[in-house]
């Protein structure tokens, strides 16, 4: 029995609710447990220096944290004058996972900028924001379609991303901030609706593990990820989805 | 008639919503039409350098505003570095301002730190930031009187801030951001529940305006900002606002 | 009576000398009392990106204080790697006042940067800092006009800032430093010729002032606002005052 | 057949110099084919604030480049002012990574600083400098047993790093740049002498990968990390490694 | 004959204003011609930190640049939020010229800052900074033994700094900014009053300069510094002189 | 005698290893006594801005010393995020030696980009990186003219740097880091092939020097750098070096 009641292999409810910023091509506000996220996408008509002129599109996140969405203020990035390490490689996983369901190349020569600001925390803050993160990317792409700046949908599978850990030497499912701080091991899966890895981060905690763990935590991170890809299908409705499953069974 | 039907001397629809964030001492999401502000209050037991052993508290004040709370994308202040002039400017306003209703010396060597990020902008940002955190503050320093911490709340008076300007020669009351843009002059008024001035910042967009002018603003800067302290007292309830009241009516 | 002698609506000696610095196109040096400032015109002949293909010129401004300007020693901002909040709530100030009185249009695709460096700090450096600035850019554009690159002096208006305050609940005019420090309220007051407002910005330094109080302040700027436009008149000559009083004549 | 015609399950050569810097603790250079690293152990007799009083040792590493290590020149990041996010990256994980093989609480309030500094790149740059920073670590922590500061030596296993990846629907060992930049899957395994996991960090690049996939690269990194295990062994020598082999079955 | 009609072995005129801000403990207003730096010396009751308890004191200096102290505007360092290399190279260069004559120890644990501002830049501004800063140091320092807070002057002997140069084949004393801009070769000498070399730093620009060549300029260096020294006795009077020519009699 | 037992005009052993970085155009590991550099050359098509459309070549030159190259660890000056005054005069002086043997017409519209990264220091690191450099970049410049992109060698003449200075009353020549520490005068000397001065720096380290031990420093000065600049022109072997020796014959 886990801290808040669950079972090794439950998620903590999740819900996503689309269109949260009106300003934004396409924008959330995912909350899992009491992790809670803002992820808006925008669609820029030009590319970084090294994509000019290629054909080619890039898609590129930023995360953040509200100063007081943890227990003890956070210190303003924007203050200290630089972004610290954690949040560099948060952004640039969420960056690299989405563009791993993409079809930059069918994007064309624009920019989408994810932006994940983590206006509550309670662990699990990176998976919540990929998970958020690829409806509001589905969303802006969808308008483009719609408004006839893009042909197509240029996405080629769903994208969710769980955190799985060992926690007092037991495989557990989605970790909240106790668990997390307790944990001996630590990873996150990022997969597709094909159920492909996208990226796995693995990471003893001044601990290590063995195949047998790897196996227990891959595990439980399908169940995790279906689950969530599976809301992802409900809340972006059968249009978009339907889109989205066509593309991912032509490139299977 | 404006833009969006009101009158000149019309608000628009304000909602305070009380602890909104879990984990801050205070915290609310103040709406302001569609401008939203998340403002949150933390406790620190220190006080900065110049205050260390006066037995005298502080108060400090952070804004920043989501990189997609506004039409176009702002780049990150943490990404470009450095803190740029503007938000300089509302920072120090917030802070400022409630400065002038809180009683340092009471509060002891303490530091409230107040943070207002824009989740959603059109117009009035700082006037919603500043109405926002009052309610935030108010709920902290609650707090430390019932855990015992503070003898009394040392707040002398509700406060609350109003944006009012000229549009088409019109005295208006609360810009939306369409108005802002087109405003000829744009006023900031920050007052308390007693009608005192806290702060006056009157600027002529490549523009000026006359005696007459500053009258016919100042007249609806009143009427706004009473309206808003009287949500505030609602808000808050009768326990908290009595207690501010009688503070208020000492001072006087 | 005033800490130097002086009544409450008394300004501090004041003398400009134009062509300070010999490699700008406009210069001075400002004394106001002890607050001694150096400002200087440089005309550029290009415009931020935001303007650009505009046919609109733009005016910026930026302040600093040498280190030891001021009784205690301040560290550079230069060696501290940034700008601080208080120099850049003064420079914005200064451009948005001195754009206030420039046709922008009339300008063409020129910058304007005004640099007001304090050599010497006694209270009152960011009116000092307006009112010579104002000398400065119009010997700048004057000679534009002499050289034929302006066919007539952008300039609409006169203008001059001074502050004011409440000290000792007295209101009093042009506060040097150990006024400033123990007033109650604090403001600056922006003026043109005709005697409209182009900024007012009053702060309760932990306190709050009425409507009379601030009516009291309003009528002390006047007085000062007037007796600086005479000397700026007097120290630019009849020439170049003759031709923006003309031209404040038919924009009344 | 590679392109430098190895084997899938073939690494590269790989030399480790011991006591390459005069001045450090412990330091090597790494040659792993033709990428190059010096690492340096640094000992400093305290620790970061927040484990001050806490009884408990700290690892932290830092990474560069030298600017022509690669093809092209990179720019400095002292130029650029700030440590990139690739960077960033890097040493969290070098440092990390040393973490699990270590007893902090053993070590007592001493910090050990890492620096992993390529000299020469040719892929596989991070996954040489956990292997190299090793046996400088065990250099300078057996030197700190010899001169009676620690009591014992605080390492609890071997550690060593290699990459590996799918490139061209193939799975292979320890990929050079000319594989890397080709590669359709990239991972870095880090494991110690006892075949445990330290971190997995597997990251499809545009593309994902299977589970099938997955235990391919597994197996391909046990062959290389225990590879590289032996030849630490055989480096260090009978004395350290019969010291750490001896805690390893301790803690098994 | 030179571009201003000077003989090769002439220096400009040069004039020293003491006491030119009044907040500083030495200050002065140096001008070389039309090279004219505000120079101020401040006493801190603190040494850096590698100092503390040496019982030694400290002396360190700052050099700035007024934006349009030059011919085309130069933008402010705290704007590019650095210090560049050459602002860094000076200021070193002045604070190492002046601890040479200041005998630290019995300085005692005070720091002296020397601000050098340039106003206004016709070459030589580096000279010119050394130059006036010693006057300023003379002056803060003689204020310290008056007022008790040190027992005797610690200054070992007097200080001044030129420019030589090789022009158009020909040494030359004391360049001016057209000079400087076409010199091969450039030298900054600082010398002591006993004639005795505190610093040479000689650069062909682009070029190279022979032993005789070195003679030549050294032989005008020495002209230069004597007649600077006999000015800087001359303006601080007598009685501080008298002293500084005492001390260094007891050095010889 | 000295510390490490030589004689006062007597250099350390100094060898320098040519090609050491396989992507370099040129790169040689030089070593003075203990002190290590690693000297890249890198030749860019490009100019920086002020001399694009000159015809005109550049050279720059970038310097950076390892973390534990020195006794104690120094921070990098990446995680500080500013390059330090001592990095900014070194690679100043690094870049302006070079720049002083190459004909940068003939070079044409390419930069130079020298980098000397220190791996290991004892005393000289900035002349091992200035006689070091010169090799690296005879070797870039030469393989220009191999491949046809340079139509002669553009290089004036050989080039070398030594330390000489006065330690405990003594001139002595290339001071390692002992010597340097407790130095009372410290000079470099960089000189050419034909004997002439390219740069002279020479510092009392809170002394003074005479004339007369000016002169023996640049006696010393002179033997070491003929020496150096002997070993260049057999490392170099005589097909470039006599390419360098015709060149500077014809300059003289």
């Amino acid at each position: 029995m886990r801290v808040d009641g669950r079972q090794a292999n439950e998620t903590r409810t999740i819900t996503i609710e689309r269109n949260y910023i009106k300003h934004a091509e396409g924008s959330v506000l995912i909350s899992v447990g009491d992790t809670k996220v803002i992820c808006t996408a925008t669609v820029e008509d030009k590319v970084p220096p090294f994509l000019r002129n290629s054909g080619t599109g890039w898609i590129t996140a930023e995360y953040g944290m509200l100063p007081r969405s943890t227990g003890t203020r956070n210190q303003r990035e924007s203050s200290r004058g630089k972004v610290g390490g954690r949040t560099m490689e948060i952004q640039r996983l969420i960056g690299r996972a989405l563009r791993a369901v993409v079809n930059l190349k069918a994007l064309g020569e624009k920019t989408l900028w994810l932006d994940c600001d983590v206006i509550q925390a309670d662990g699990g803050t990176r998976t919540a924001s990929i998970t958020g993160a690829f409806v509001a990317l589905a969303d802006a792409l969808y308008k483009q379609v719609e408004k006839g700046s893009l042909n197509q949908l240029p996405i080629t599978d769903f994208l969710a991303a769980v955190s799985v850990g060992i926690v007092s030497n037991q495989a557990v499912l989605d970790l909240n901030y106790q668990e997390d701080s307790a944990a001996e091991v630590d990873m996150n899966i990022v997969m597709t609706g094909a159920g492909r890895f996208v990226e796995l981060q693995g990471t003893g905690e001044e601990a290590t593990f063995s195949m047998d763990e790897l196996h227990q935590m891959l595990d439980l991170g399908k169940i995790g990820n279906e689950n969530w890809i599976a809301l992802q299908k409900e809340v972006l409705g059968p249009e978009i989805s339907n889109l989205i499953a066509k593309n991912a069974l032509q490139n299977a």
